[in-house]
């Protein structure tokens, strides 16, 4: 139970880090190595400035095909008062980056001489005449791509510290290197621990955990510049992983022991820690990330990671990076920053450094910001964010529309191009995403059920809005809902979909229902949605046109917050049946019995329904393959309401 | 002689490519390749969309390690009223992952529980009592990752086009997948042509051109996602050449056929491109780049490349990246923009798109963008561009203030740890620079000279100046300039180091010169600096003091503008001997005969004297190590003047 874990500040556990790492000497490059001079070297970093070796051009060259001359013998030249110049006391051919025959200064270019025969004729052999004539005089170095021009011999080229792009491995080679000192990927080993650990492609049981940490470190660590090595799962046996550690500390500059997610799993890595070598830190007061463990073994560092996946990414991100840039000599990755409002409040532990995954975007004249799903657990979050809002220890949360600084994971033109869409999620609007994002376009779509939507809507906080409310006195989607939510704001309704409801039910059917009604049933347990939820409304207003009281329904009480919720019941046996969309049906290997078409709305504001940010979204709904593609998804169509 | 060049529009260029591959039906993502689910798919393209095989977690999860409770069952329990439930039917241990078991809907945390023994006594096997006594109730789903949480089966997790990140390796794990679907790396074939060109690494004669295009443009591609092939050099010879092409056009998706640097050369590439296909264009109105080339061979796009670095550069971002874009599915890099006012007028062709290469940086409250040197050859101007100003056709220019859009290649936070230093160049700025760059700075240096180092002071157009400027009657350094054209702004003068000036003579001095008075011996011939140059106004002063005349020195009218050009010249043998500094002479391989020592001083303005941004520079020039290194220089010293 976390014996030792005792939390300490963030900016602390840091310098702890990189005090161990001073003391061991380690806080600095860690080697140097002379790589060829090819595109391999794209994106490594300098260990060594370097100092050209030759000028570049090594040699006054002529940047024309014409006549080297000097200046001087040009003097006085006119259109009306030509001078004629001879070939080889006064002028001779060159080709462009041809050296400058010494003690000439200029070039005139070809088209501006006439060339003469021995005769003084004009003749057509133009690269070889006896002599030319020329009609204006040129200045001195006129053409001429003087010796240094472009690198001059000792001068620096590029500081130690750069990362090589493709036009710095063209000026290394100009000023003379055939080899670049650049600085020793950093090797580091990565050990994934935990009994309920499985790898990638094992067919999953209850209770499995699969291990795909070590594969987003590693991914990490070869972004940052380093090499890893991925070490097999090791189970949570004290001895096998301390075994794996004095293995993995051989032959590596850095150990990452990545526990699994479980609370006391951590106890092991520390417990290593401790034995091999010397721990310095058990706990920091960071969120995601709370039980990072930092220590020195055979004075090689090693972190113990924390087992859900955003703690262990983001802790890369804090620990990891900074120790990859100082072995290789480059400047620590600076995210861009930008000041955003946001549009709904968020708390932070007062004793936490606390890392926000943001949705940003912007709105007509706003640029804003959305927590994401604040879990460990939920990669996604992390796959969604445009960026961290970073709550410093002792800040307990900010308020809805209080500007905040991101520290940016996108561009912000990637910002400027993002369509916010709020409400109801549907599959369509993933499929929607996909060709969105052929067309320029990022589609953010944040579920928070249709009435949230319309709300994010009046508040200015959304181009757009999926909605399905159905209206229990009219049987009419969504008008009464924007008159009572969006009373004042000019919106278009775009159909964009039917979509089934029916009931999700066991393979095969075994209760034999066939209707809403079958709910009724003696013996059969119905799974419910949440109060509120537009489901819900659904079953209610078919359940009251069949005149069947809630009473008569056997776990009409019983509650889910999802559709995939609803279908895990049924798949568990928990429940025989619940309402809810094909899709999760499909999720689940359930089967589904349709019964009701809903009317799925985009509700688009007047201002962004001209905009050309929303156009392409209009020509995908029309398009041919995109309605195709949805009408063959389960329980989708264009078609007339049944 | 160019014989078909005619320029045509960069738009049309563009759009006669793009038609070309859309006839080819090359216009699209070339291929789908299905590759492993591990660190290497970082940066490649997804091809296909992934949607999510399962849900993560694919169970309702415990997040903590506790007991496993229905929510109804803890209803009423409160400090001084607690309830107690059995293990088995109404509570069952669960660790942080583990499913909850069937019906079960919450997690109370183990803390949160007192564990009891058969006789109802507390006891110390918290993970196994017989029951469990608790002191609060839990809401529904408290603790639980509920199934999906993260990711729903049948979702989109990525789109197609995405460029995949760590996390987004994770995810794709997370949702069931083992193998990723990423376009193909589009093959280029890099045909470098040309007599005049050498190896890397070729020792350099005069009129050699070291071939390094092909090595910025593999570079390039691997940047953009493509695989290239770089062939050897071909001769100028079109026969070599076309069979060349024809041999890379059976494996490659691209062929870049880099012409060399003369202006005839492209004839053989656009007459190869005739004969072995289809020429679509050939010269483009785009500044720098004119001779392109566009062709289709064998139904495989060709593209002649111009033979000037920067332009072959150049050409690759505006025609070669966005095809790979296009074959690989990515949107094209779209660099960030930024507004800047212009610190010196330039002029453009008005018939061209006119990309200028530009230092950026924020001086103070303005961020100004200074014109880099327009050399077609001058690769080191694209390794030092901090953007790109594009002066679109039709536009002949900007003014000095104007405000431009600048494309950025480096990120705004770079740009704001920049010093703008202009004036008068030395060594030593880049050794500081090297220094700098360690330091969290960058130092942009700019050489026009002493005098327009204080005229950019002035004008609030850089953070420091590097002056050495004599005056003639007193001859004290820098103090009269400074009051002359700085009158009215407060600056600090910072001695940054004792520079000797010498003659620049050939090894082993074979004329015995010994002292500036040598140079009015019979037969020496002199070269001298162009008028108005720091080294000029030196000798001046000093032949003056000697009572020597102009009229008295062979060669006092044979300028030369750069310290260099008076290094070449002896070198040459044009002259025997010309006034400049040790690192000129050491750069072509001559010797050196000090003579007068300089004072080169940095002038910096009040009110930049006590910023942040400048800290560093004062740490570096006190620094022992650094003053070393200045004082192992040829030429070099902090001691008194002679």
């Amino acid at each position: 139970m976390s014996l030792y874990l005792h939390d300490i500040p963030l900016d602390k556990a840091k310098a702890a880090l990189k005090s161990a790492l001073e003391d061991a000497d380690l806080w600095r490059v860690l080697a140097t190595e002379n790589i060829p001079l090819d595109e391999n070297a794209l994106g490594r970093v300098l260990a060594e400035p370097i100092w050209a070796k030759n000028s570049s051009p090594h040699y006054h060259a002529s940047a024309m095909d014409g006549f080297a001359v000097r200046a001087k013998d040009t003097a006085g030249a006119t259109l009306t008062a030509p001078l004629t110049l001879q070939i080889g006391e006064e002028a001779q051919y060159v080709d462009t980056g041809d050296p400058l025959p010494d003690g000439f200064n200029a070039v005139i270019m070809i088209e501006e001489t006439e060339a003469l025969d021995v005769d003084g004729e004009i003749t057509s052999a133009i690269r070889e005449p006896k002599s030319i004539r020329i009609r204006a005089a040129v200045a001195p170095w006129k053409h001429v791509r003087p010796l240094g021009e472009d690198i001059v011999a000792t001068q620096l080229v590029l500081p130690a510290g750069h990362i090589l792009r493709p036009v710095d491995l063209g000026a290394i080679a100009a000023s003379g290197h055939i080899e670049i000192p650049v600085s020793r990927k950093p090797r580091v080993a990565i050990l994934p621990t935990g009994t309920e650990l499985v790898e990638i492609g094992s067919e999953l049981k209850r209770g499995d955990i699969l291990e795909y940490n070590s594969l987003v470190l590693a991914a990490q660590i070869k972004k940052w510049g380093g090499e890893a090595t991925r070490f097999p799962i090791t189970i949570d046996n004290f001895d096998l992983i301390a075994e794996r550690v004095v293995e993995a500390s051989q032959n590596h500059d850095l150990i990452l022991l990545n526990a699994g997610s479980s609370a006391g799993a951590e106890d092991f890595s520390a417990g290593v820690v401790e034995k091999l070598g010397k721990l310095l830190v058990h706990g920091v007061a960071v969120r995601p990330g709370h039980p990072v463990i930092i220590g020195m073994i055979n004075n090689k560092p090693i972190i113990g990671m924390p087992g859900y996946p955003v703690s262990a990414a983001l802790t890369g991100e804090i620990f990891v990076e900074p120790m990859i840039a100082k072995w290789t000599g480059r400047t620590p990755i600076e995210l861009a920053t930008v000041k955003v409002e946001l549009t709904r409040k968020t708390t932070s532990p007062a004793g936490d450094d606390d890392y926000i995954r943001m949705a940003v975007g912007r709105v007509g004249e706003r640029m804003l910001a959305a927590p994401l799903n604040r879990g460990a657990g939920v990669i996604s979050s992390l796959v969604r964010a445009d960026g961290l809002a970073i709550m410093p220890r002792g800040i307990q949360g900010a308020e809805a529309g209080d500007s905040v600084d991101i520290h940016l994971y996108r561009s912000p033109a990637e910002l400027e191009r993002t369509i916010f869409c709020i409400g109801s999620h549907d599959m369509t609007l993933d499929l929607i995403a996909q060709y969105l994002s052929q067309r320029g376009r990022r589609l953010v779509s944040s579920n928070v059920g249709s009435l949230g939507g319309l709300v994010a809507l009046k508040r200015g906080e959304a181009h757009l809005a999926g909605s399905h409310l159905l209206d229990p006195e009219t049987g009419i989607y969504n008008d009464s809902y924007i008159a009572k939510y969006l009373a004042g704001t000019s919106v278009r309704q775009v159909m964009l979909v039917k979509r089934e409801q029916g009931l999700l039910i066991p393979r095969a059917n075994p209760k034999k229902l066939r209707e809403l009604a079958d709910v009724t049933r003696s013996g059969i347990h119905f799974v419910n949605r949440q109060r509120g939820a537009g489901t819900r409304v659904l079953l209610d207003y078919h359940l009251n046109l069949l005149g069947i009281a809630p009473e008569q329904v056997l776990g009409y009480n019983n509650e889910e917050f999802t559709h995939l919720g609803v279908a895990a019941a049924v798949a568990s046996g928990r429940a025989d049946c619940g309402l809810g969309i094909a899709a999760a049906a499909q999720a689940l290997d359930l089967d589904f019995l349709p019964l009701f078409q809903e009317r799925y709305e985009l509700i688009i504001p007047e201002i962004y329904f001209e905009s050309p940010l929303l156009a392409p979204l209009f020509e995908i709904i029309e398009r041919e393959d995109f309605r195709k593609t949805v009408a063959n998804m389960p329980g989708y169509s264009f078609g007339e309401e049944k």
